[in-house]
């Protein structure tokens, strides 16, 4: 990375691998600012910015009169939550109350935005993609203005397919197709591969969205054990598939939704492998999967057997435009099924949209862009992070995702997170109770935080009257 | 009208007026140019061109060197379809295969264009629409790059309910919702008040994609005989809600697609009155509404007794952009089914579009726009007719609509209209067979031709050509 706005994330970087490894000790005095500034090659400016951006991230502490130090472990970070452990039988789902509620809160713009996983535009700054819209909607609408092929357009596909080819697929555009964001994907993969009354196994806790759409097409779902790091229990999978009458999994491919977590690849190959003997497709959502942080985007299920049951479904919702709609699925040998579902829900796609969006993955910015917002989801997510560590009550855990912007907090058991999420928005602070995650209820101690609105002394503020709310709770002291 | 280049329709319709009441006969001579322009104080080159549109109709007859002569009634025009009989029981729908094949051939650019019922782009010149579009996003995308509310953008909302109140029905914009296109809500107006396995009552023909939506659902149609200029039958339709478990009624607000049948105020009336009795719901569809020719826009169903519980649904893909996917509905005592069911399917619309498509309506081009069309929809469908006439077996029915812009067309009995597509294929023409608009298969010797794309010589000898084949089919002669 050459582009000097990110030198300072560099150089954090570098500082917090010095502390990890144990080059510099807790209290320990790091080099000065003009030491460092020197030693790295870079200004004064750029070595300040990244000694803030440690100190917000709790890993360093500056001193009045005296300079920067690594902060001592007076109390250790809070642990990642642990395992889930649902109840292992099918339930219907009854949720459709508590999404529209929360998703009306979530557009109201009077409240800290802290309750849906939607980026701010402003931090998405989508500038570049509206102007190939103008541009394509000035010279080519006339070109554009009808109904889409069955499929959406070509250029976008083919694009897409492009895309796929990084991460190991090789994809013919024809084996694509575009749909109105993610959820019109998931819903038509769902249908291909159910009917009413059948059974779906999905992560738990897992997006509401996700079991709103299954109480919506009848389904019922059965909610699977989750490591908060690897994803859904092997054995428990096994012994599930087994044991009951399992119609379709849908599994995050990266980053699930709200835990965070991500199977290892030798994982998503047992996974498949089960798969494939039982005869049970997977639906993977990779809504996630380009806002990794790691060196390496993790690998879709679809890329690591071509032969599994597989249908693979994304958008761009995530990344830069929630508002233009492009999802995509790939549906493998359920294409004919998705068509003729996409022909009776929505029949087509915006002819133009879809063409512009083309244009725009074509034209190269958006893996600039992506790299640009990756950091700043990372560096909110690590300041969110040090803010509940410093101001929740102990006892609290916090998922430690390695991608996308949202984090999953566990209070202490007896607090309802229902009745902080009133009282939160007394105080004009909307999150996402835990309670909406599950189709058993299981997470009504829980809660998710999105870190996709730039980070401001607004936000820092709202998570602390959060931590408030949950030590008044419990009754326990400020800290 | 003042506007100039509709001045020759205006002269046109006068001399239809003369001829039709019989103040202008058979075979006698009419004014010559010279005259009529100086009677009606119009140019020489306006009075030519609505002679030329009269001989194109059929109205008028050109004799070398002596001028222009009323057509000898040589032979009567086609008579209308006969009002259709249905079996009076409800059956489940199998016609994807059937629908998807024809979407297919309908976006195969090489063929002419008489398949589906899609305007074609440079007809619909949607220009200031775009130039709306570029706009909104070079100015205004980063406000709209985000999830709209559940109902959609308010802008546009109100500008709709605006256009309800000048057809009778006073609404707030909270009364309604946007969705994908007229598909998206006739789907979540069905999914609103049916399950998986109830009964449909709809129009006997009706638009395949609404059999097709039907069938995805898992719900059975029950096909009502249907007058080709008043609609339902209202008798039958007594009857039917006397006899059987109808759990809702799907009907055309006008102008129905492929028949063109439009119930008058009366009989809507009288179809409420017996569906309020029987408590079963009524979704209209309206899709074709805006594009009348006559003096008066038919009212909707829901404008006529706001006390019936009546789903409203509409679009703009029939009269200015096909491709920007505006759809929306009126769900009267269902918003929390439909927002519910929106959700889940396909959660939110494209924000920008939206917010660009109310303010193209604001800026009050779409009335002019819609003159401009219906003129040359109106006109497409005279020349097709007077086409047909002349080059079809004797024994042909033809619709006679009063707005939108297909015909459709019932050859002689023996003639297979499925033989007759995979025929015209061949000769790179498509139009939509007659199977495709019953669940029971009553149409096998009819046809869809769509009007909506400019009349031109390639049109005009499809049209031909298809007489033709028909005649071939029934080893007619050529005439």
């Amino acid at each position: 990375m050459t582009d000097g706005s990110y030198r300072y994330q560099e150089l954090a970087d570098f500082i917090t691998r010095l502390v990890s490894g144990g080059a510099l000790l807790p209290g320990s005095r790091v080099p000065s600012l003009r030491e460092i500034s020197r030693e790295r090659g870079t200004s004064l400016a750029t070595a300040l910015q990244a000694y803030r951006l440690l100190e917000d991230r709790g890993v360093l502490e500056a001193r009045p009169q005296s300079g920067y130090y690594v902060a001592r472990a007076g109390r250790a970070g809070f642990a990642a939550p642990a395992a889930s452990r649902p109840p292992r039988a099918a339930r219907s789902v009854a949720i459709s109350g508590v999404v529209l509620q929360l998703l009306e809160h979530a557009s109201d713009p009077g409240l800290v935005p802290l309750g849906c996983a939607i980026p701010s535009a402003d931090l998405l700054a989508a500038g570049r993609l509206d102007r190939v819209l103008a541009h394509a909607a000035r010279h080519r609408g006339i070109e554009y203005n009808t109904y889409t092929a069955p499929k959406g357009d070509p250029g976008l596909r083919r694009q897409l397919a492009l895309r796929a080819a990084r991460w190991g697929r090789a994809l013919s555009p024809e084996e694509l197709t575009l749909t109105c964001g993610c959820t019109e994907a998931l819903t038509l993969a769902l249908q291909a591969v159910t009917r009413p009354g059948d059974t779906v196994a999905i992560e738990s806790p897992t997006y509401f969205g996700l079991l709103h759409t299954i109480e919506i097409l009848n389904l019922k779902a059965l909610e699977l054990p989750t490591d908060p790091f690897l994803g859904v229990d092997l054995d428990a999978l096994e012994q599930t598939l087994r044991e009951k009458t399992v119609n379709a999994c849908l599994f995050a491919s990266s980053f699930n939704n709200p835990l965070g977590c991500t199977a290892p690849d030798e994982r998503k190959i047992a996974i498949l492998r089960l798969l494939t003997k039982h005869r049970v497709p997977l639906i993977e959502d990779d809504i996630y999967g380009d806002i990794y942080f790691g060196e390496r985007r993790p690998t879709p299920f679809c890329a690591l057997d071509p032969r599994a049951d597989v249908i693979y479904c994304s958008s761009f919702s995530k990344t830069v435009a929630p508002g233009y709609r492009i999802g995509w699925l790939m549906p493998g040998r359920h294409m004919q099924g998705v068509l003729e579902r996409k022909m009776a829900l929505t029949l087509s796609g915006a002819a133009l949209t879809q063409a512009a969006f083309g244009d725009y993955l074509a034209s190269g910015g958006y893996d600039r862009h992506l790299r640009r917002i990756k950091g700043i989801f990372r560096d909110n997510i690590e300041r969110m992070r040090h803010t509940i560590e410093r101001t929740f009550p102990e006892g609290t855990r916090v998922s430690r995702p390695s991608g996308g912007f949202v984090l999953w907090v566990e209070l202490p058991k007896q607090i309802d997170a229902q009745v902080l999420f009133d009282r939160a928005l007394e105080r004009g602070i909307c999150f996402a109770p835990g309670g909406a995650f599950s189709a058993t209820r299981q997470y009504a101690h829980c809660m998710r935080l999105s870190c996709g609105a730039p980070w401001s002394a607004r936000i820092e503020g709202a998570v602390r009257a959060l931590g408030s709310l949950a030590r008044e709770a419990i009754g326990s002291r400020s800290r």
